[in-house]
């Protein structure tokens, strides 16, 4: 354990009176409507977000990163801050690695993340980026790009990514790419999808049999004139055009504005292509910001469809979900439990919503009492349900102030060397 | 001719010589380029954009109608407006029917149209209004209703307007519903887009063999929640679930702010469930303004992608062109005319790109020739080729000049009484 | 009294147990906190809301409007209207007229108010419709007109709404005018908004001494190239042109995409310019949903503003509050009924705040506890709150259920004849 | 002259005769409007705009950076390139710098621009990154900090920067401020903002008598949920109250969704606020694309503003004109070439405006005549005007072909060491 279990017992003995009182109080309003807080309770408990290791580390934007204390150095720093994460949260048992800024050693990697009591979640490629020694450069697309040569390269790094993932027990590969152009007639549309879906049917022809394919969709940026994977509907078409163990996935910051997300995931419930999910909030465009920071409704209309789902058994329902955020105001360690936290607070909600009820009023058109049945799930405040499942599997009542009283990033800092932002900006 | 020829022949006289020389220093210039003018004028002459008959009637906004002079009463009224803005422009040889606002014995359409020397483009359904008499009631939506009896009833008037089609040559079905919710939770997604899908399958089976459906998606208005045809994704989905025959749509102003609309065209056109267009312009929402008149560019990056499908001959493309428009503060006729014009000239200024190069620019990367080859295509002032091909084939060279001089607003005014606004408003 | 109070009575009796389990689980609870639970419910109990007059009859789009039962013939069955919703809910003392729509005898609706407990709050004018019998059209503007004639028409008629305002006890003008325009030049930007100035400085001058103006700025629509008063910017400066009593109203919905709405009411309160809020809530434009139904925490986030502003006692600050909403699928009782209830919730929440930790953190920079304290705050589940302060109103726990336990509509129903929605779409 | 105008004679040379012919055409043309085609090619060769000492190197995204060949190293680099641009375009005959980017002795910074014939625009300051050896971190602010002694060292900075342009004849200090937060209640937007006026008043006192302070809004980026300049109403303030010397920038990437930025332009010359631009286009957000490449109507639209308030003598109109663009995959110095032409481009259509006909249509409320007339400037291919200016000024008639001719990248990449993008990615 990454902090003394000790200082974790003594942090919530000071709340679990109040928790207790809390508990059963909601337990009792919840009973009076033929919920049981148990099941809701033993639901949140065995639900689990993963984290992506580069959440750990200070973010930043074009203009300037400002680096905190005790920035993790490599993946194993970053493993370690993971396990603070759920270590407090019961949360977070995977990690989501990115290559290569995550490339090592994969007994090394499986070692110390076992010891750490973490998993491996789904692998990300980068090919939005030159690296060191790179031969040829993506400056102008990697899977999509006019030159075979370097469609071959971002095709052999994905086949990398997969290699290394199946050495350490991962199951999914994450694509996303920022291909795309900055002026009207740049790249040919058409050419350039072709390109795209030629050189992914290439990586999912070697994807293992029980591994699937997530490809991403993101209205913009780093291109700002036009994107290969701009939105659901080509990222659809790529996973139809791929076979069936082909996914999209949905970042909840990658849409146009005043888009209905909740609708676009329930539209990959019915088509059996819904992937998974890159948690992050925001309020302008790919803001990367914590989970449910701006707007915990939309949130909750996201976690309401799953459950429904859910619920409906749906065929071939089964996301994956990840924390995909930048955190550049806060100690990234903080804002990754707290954004935990807030997705399995939606999933509690979601689950109080009464659906038999809500399908009458569905039925009925009787859209007042329909929209008040969701807001009367989403208005509970169910911090006791989760506070109780984290407290009841060794989690902190309240992992923020656990942390905090730990002085795991001053203890970090002395071993982790200070970082410069300086000059790191890129206007 | 609804306009005295003689006026049209004067109105003429006095702008040929200046056209002449202003066709000539073009032509001269576009030789320069490789261009030979007279290709271009001659693909404008052969260029035409169906017509909506509510177009030429004042439009308005749930706020406030304010009607103009001369409004017409009925569907042959408007034909009559129709007529005028083909007689000038030339450019306009069909008028699209919407049912049941243009309702009338099919032998009588026909015989006005025929003397007036129009077509009939494709038949437009509405199941968004109730109507006097009408059983059931669409408030709550009608295509994708809760309730199967209204559904019925709302198939049942697509196959009216299918039959009436036939009887006066109309070769497509355009199905736009309104369908949708204002309240998170109101409708389940996805049982609400089965019912969709299960009525167009119904009217899908009606169709007959040399038609085609077309199903116009849209973000939002007239419900501010959810949208069941909500983007070009989810139209799609339908039109591959019906069959061949069904084709999507594309409305310019029907999308999510910021959205890149020739990129939803090229992924249609690549996957042959390119329909056709309501072509109008947009700053905010559906505002349903005079096309051209807001973002000239963005019409011409349209008419790229489909100048560019047509030379590479994509396999199926064949979309149908209509303009869809409110006029609220102009005539309806002038705007109408202006907005053909404007159609034409984007699709002779995509004729001007040089398709070669810019293919070469496209695979070297090299994106600022590549965007200027677009520019300089953008920039030609193709007004000559287009008064020239009006001229040639009987038309004004200034439709608006002639339209003006031969007071044909006045004249109908006499005929056609006074409407009032008051009271017109829903807030 | 619309509704027999015997039937509240025998409502509430049904709920009142559980109400007062739940309100002294959260008195416990919040007591922990430091807060008292009755102070909050005090000032829950005295905080009121107005109900616009047009809100309770059916809205609706352009497309269409479907009109429910019993719809409203005057003012006088929407006082009645009104009555319900203040008896019920007890947070909605007064009602907003628009005029002319509400115009009637002063005595008579004074006499109808106090009858049924109800007050008048600001006056609304419209000169964005044409009225039968009017001299001049308002189609190419009102208040800002190229023709004075016109303009003072505009100004004449906000004079008769102040007159009428006088005599019935409102003490606000509201202005909001559709004044702009649809195509690039059909206006001179600055004659333009000089016209305004000095239309609205001419009716500024005949402001009663303890009356205050409030303008109204709105981003598009009806006007979808330019709006006059646009933005909270031009309406700041109108403001500030006109004199003290002079202020800027804020409509939720009358922004621009992912505006930080609760950062303008800042800015407002910080320059003593912020006059009111018409609430609603919206996802796409200005769709008048019901205020909190589409993102509750930036109702919430408007509020802490508020309480802030409030706590601090902001030289000046003394806002109005209105409901402004179209109610096209529910019952338009129902609706206010529940918004006044949101309006209520989100100012219970803000005053849950911890401030002074609030404070603190801010001043660190302690970005995380600080968000966290205004999602604490947020994710209490008031509704005890709420309900207790009606229940010792005399009001209803369960506003709705005792509604529709009232069978109110259908006795109006009964009365008030049925009203066709044929044909009022304006396309 | 960085390129040798031997080179640049020979590339006109084979120009020169297809440009004179299509001058005299256009000639012709404008002269049968009533407009002397000299009148305008004088007011153009009379026009520049500044260019921005950063936009010479290649610029990146917060995932990656590609640089090109032969990138600047330092200001003096800088300076040769941008000299580049000016000889060819003879648009650009100014330079604005960013401190400390740039900073360097004066008097060598002087001698440079001497030698290239260029001279010193606004001095930008940068308080959005942290330099090395900075003694306090603008992670959560600079101007607004909630710390005195950061808001101190920020003010420091910016006196700085007004002494170095003091000494090498600049006349106006540029101050944007990424100042913001990323989560609700992070800042208090009051203290905030009243922090920022002290600061901002603090530096305006400091102000040389002949100088101007401008002050740019920006809606978001870097801070994602709160910016203290966030728009142009806030901006307005600021130059309100700090004095006359104080005014607002416009960069026409900085605003939400859909905003009618020329309408902004207009009220700001109203109040006599308006000290400038950064030009450049966009998309989606803060794009900072090439000038006109996106929609180059609504970039004529915004110098039909100010052509209209240069026409009208609006009392203290006398806006800088910059470029500010990002180039993320074109060579810097074509882009920018390119650029500076779109805005002479957009100027000579504006010029071009029948201002008595449009004033006319305008009181008559002809929109359609009134946007045509708009339309008929803008459709004018000025191209000839513009290289006629440049060919009698001495530039190039083409001056992408000439720069390419010239192999000027090549040699200064010859001299200029390759730079890494490799691990540039802030993601």
């Amino acid at each position: 354990m990454m902090i003394e279990t000790s200082l974790v017992t003594r942090e919530n003995e000071t709340r679990s009176n109040s928790l207790k009182r809390d508990y059963e109080a909601l337990g009792e309003r919840l009973d009076r409507q033929g919920i049981a807080i148990d099941t809701i309770k033993g639901k949140v408990a065995a639900y689990g977000v993963a984290v992506p290791s580069w959440g750990v580390g200070t973010g930043g934007t074009r203009f300037a990163r400002f680096p905190g204390k005790g920035e993790p150095r490599n993946i194993f720093d970053k493993l370690e801050d993971c396990a603070v994460i759920q270590q407090l949260t019961r949360a977070t048992p995977s990690v989501s690695l990115h290559i290569p800024w995550d490339k090592a050693d994969p007994s090394d990697l499986k070692a110390k993340a076992g010891a750490l009591g973490l998993g491996f979640d789904a692998m990300n490629s980068n090919t939005f980026q030159d690296q060191d020694g790179q031969a040829l450069s993506y400056k102008f697309g990697s899977l999509s790009h006019t030159d075979a040569a370097t469609r071959r390269q971002a095709i052999e790094h994905n086949l990398e990514c997969i290699e290394l993932g199946r050495a350490i027990g991962s199951r999914a590969l994450t694509i996303w790419v920022g291909d795309g152009s900055n002026f009207p007639g740049q790249s040919h549309f058409t050419r350039q999808f072709e390109h795209y879906l030629d050189s992914a049917r290439t990586i999912y022809a070697q994807l293992p049999d029980d591994w699937r394919l997530f490809t991403e969709h993101k209205m913009y940026e780093p291109a700002f004139y036009s994107t290969v994977v701009q939105d659901w509907g080509t990222n659809y078409l790529i996973a139809k055009e791929l076979g069936d163990r082909a996914y999209c996935l949905v970042d909840l910051g990658h849409h146009a504005p005043n888009v209905n997300i909740e609708m676009i995931v329930a539209r990959l419930v019915q088509f059996g292509k819904l992937g998974g999910f890159h948690f992050n909030d925001s309020k302008y465009g790919d803001d990367d910001l914590d989970t449910g920071s701006i707007d915990p409704y939309r949130l909750f209309l996201v976690f309401n469809e799953l459950v429904d789902a859910e619920t409906r058994r749906a065929p071939g329902f089964d996301p994956a979900h990840m924390l995909d955020q930048s955190h550049n105001v806060t100690d990234p360690i903080e804002s990754l439990m707290v954004s935990a936290m807030e997705v399995q607070r939606a999933y509690a909600q979601a689950l109080l919503v009464d659906r038999k009820a809500l399908e009458g009023f569905q039925q009925d058109n009787d859209a007042l009492m329909a929209t008040t049945t969701l807001k009367t799930a989403f208005r509970t405040d169910v911090e006791p349900i989760l506070a109780m499942a984290r407290l009841e599997s060794g989690g902190a009542i309240d992992p923020v102030a656990a942390y905090r009283a730990s002085g795991y990033r001053n203890k970090v800092a002395d071993i982790r060397p200070e970082v410069s932002g300086a000059g790191g900006g890129i206007v």
